[in-house]
């Protein structure tokens, strides 16, 4: 670690506690951990269309899409991995720290990668376990992954070369085996209603038809 | 540089046109380079505030603040300086996606890291060279580091001992030396105004008497 102790902190001029007033709701993460293939990315993005709609601020962070960018330097190994999250987490507090309900979509498949993440955020942090089997995942493949990593294309691929530890205590799990798209994105949109909006405008949030 | 070949991106489900529709401007990056004590980060978070007032959504990216953070695995060798400047461009351009206007007030000492994050930068970028000389800097010394940099206690200190590549072709110069804060902030004010507002709700925005 370089020394940094001459880097002096400046506070902000807006706070947190000010853009949740401006946008009559809280800020923070919805952290969506689970295999390649369980829905993460069609959840996060499908939540975030609805509440956009209905006049809420969310962004979503994506891993893919965060390693074209920022982690485009990073690997696959164990400590990439790490880093992969740990910079994915600073991300995410600083979207949540401008007022928006960010949706991290990332397998981070090891609790101690997941625990530095809720570390690195500073309020309103909540890990949603998106589970589905090898087995669904493995015959959805929808990216055509899994083949490439049965055929060893692709190494260190969670669930097939390399370990998904199961969340043992998630705030909320959305199994996707065993509801539908439809009833997967409502779990979760009344979740984040019922811990991001004043109860008086939760009520007037409302699910999607499909 | 790691074979991220199998990394497939995810479009979002809101898209940046839509952001700018709802929030009634544009988003985009003022990137602020200059010395330190020149002023950046103080013009950021005066013009951030007032523009938050007036229903405006903002962010200021600091570059100390993202060294405690994000950075705080980096040191002021010129790659790690590098660096730097390209996770903070990643992160102001996921900022200027989530539909804010964003101040990033980062010394950025040299010409090839600040293009870098303006190629970085997706739409709106504009390098604002906050201007102030050596010797401005070092009698102000608010953070009492130009007296450490001559004391050889910090290394590589920009205008010290690092170079300092002043902008030949930014988007607007602010000289602190010969304007008050109060004028320096009206002008950026004025130019985020012209270059993010729509003219009917620019004409609403007011500057700040002092």
């Amino acid at each position: 670690m370089p020394n940094n102790r001459f880097v002096t902190k400046v506070f902000p001029s807006v706070s947190r506690a000010e853009r949740w007033t401006r946008n009559s709701h809280e800020s923070g993460v919805l952290w969506l951990t689970g295999l390649s293939g369980a829905g993460k990315s069609t959840l996060a993005m499908n939540v975030s269309r609805i509440l956009f709609e209905q006049g809420i601020h969310t962004y979503v962070l994506d891993g893919d899409n965060l390693r074209t960018g920022l982690n485009a330097d990073l690997g696959f190994s164990s400590s990439d991995r790490t880093e992969n999250i740990r910079r994915a987490a600073e991300v995410a507090e600083t979207l949540a720290d401008s007022g928006a309900i960010v949706f991290a979509a990332f397998i981070s498949p090891m609790v101690a990668d997941r625990k530095l993440a809720s570390q690195i955020i500073k309020s309103n942090f909540h890990e949603v376990y998106v589970k589905a089997s090898l087995f669904s995942c493995e015959q959805r493949d929808i990216k055509g992954l899994y083949r490439l990593a049965r055929a060893g294309t692709i190494q260190n691929f969670t669930g097939v070369s390399a370990l998904y530890e199961t969340p043992e205590k998630a705030s909320l799990i959305i199994d996707t085996d065993h509801s539908t798209i439809s009833q997967s994105t409502n779990d979760l949109l009344h979740f984040v209603k019922r811990n991001f909006l004043r109860p008086d405008d939760a009520d007037d949030i409302h699910g999607v038809v499909w």
